[in-house]
């Protein structure tokens, strides 16, 4: 993880083209206890602290049935993260690997995925465990665990497509 | 899931303020056996076809170290879903349900996440098992798979840090 914003021996920085393809609309806000990145749990760990997601309008509507589950996916932008490192080096010893061999925050799209444990909801406000981020880090989405959903859409073709061994 | 991109009896649409929070840059392009949205898997399966995952320069520096994990996330843009949708019937039977409840592919950023398995490496190209989005899908992240990723970097106060029982 690069901890701040400083580029150490073996990083590689890219110049990338604007990031203009798509666009993101926050639609919420994360509360958590650390308001340092050198504080910040490397990973969250499921009897972590409590922390709260806060839903913004037009968007409270959304969480109709949320409580149906117990694991969440939650994700979120790194607001303070550079982008524009390929390589680097998290243990500060010269030899650095690829950013996507690696969960740093320092990503050409930063965006922060992780599972979380539904405490309960209060409003427009989710209470979870599991969290790793910032302080006021901007809501991305929320879905429900993969493994705990089941598609209530009818069936489609592909469902029922396997493929060969390679 | 909405299928295309019609609103059914019990869904809500909503007038989002404009998406201009944050912004993306497509790093690849998904390579699936899926042209029509109603064609694609509802989820992907471990068994599934090899698909491929084509990562652009400047990032492909970025791959270094990947094949130390079987197991990838995968992040994508869902570019041909609608956003507006906080209510939607998948069944198309009336009843509507929270968009944050659902795995459907709209919603306020139409992010998909996946985790797949990684075949091999060719170049700047991942074949991977798992996947159930549309061709042409832009790449967004790669990452290792959280439950078989360790953290390099030193320790964290936050990393011990537990939260009582609310």
């Amino acid at each position: 993880m690069v901890r701040l914003n400083e580029i150490r021996a073996g990083e590689v920085a890219v110049e990338p083209p604007s990031p203009t393809d798509a666009g993101l609309v926050f639609i919420g806000r994360i509360r958590t206890p650390w308001t340092d990145r050198l504080a910040c749990p490397r990973q969250g760990r499921p009897d972590g602290p409590i922390c709260c997601i806060e839903v913004f309008e037009p968007w409270v509507a959304a969480l109709d049935g949320i409580t149906e589950f117990e694991r969440l996916e939650v994700l979120y932008w790194l607001h303070l993260s550079r982008r524009d490192l390929v390589r680097q080096s998290p243990r500060d010893d010269g030899i650095a690997r690829g950013a996507f061999s690696l969960r740093t925050p320092v990503r050409p799209n930063p965006i922060g995925t992780q599972m979380v444990r539904l405490v309960r909801v209060e409003g427009a406000t989710l209470l979870v465990r599991g969290l790793d981020c910032l302080d006021g880090t901007p809501l991305i989405d929320l879905k429900p665990d993969r493994c705990a959903f089941t598609p209530l859409a009818p069936r489609q073709p592909g469902d029922d497509q396997v493929g060969e061994t390679p």
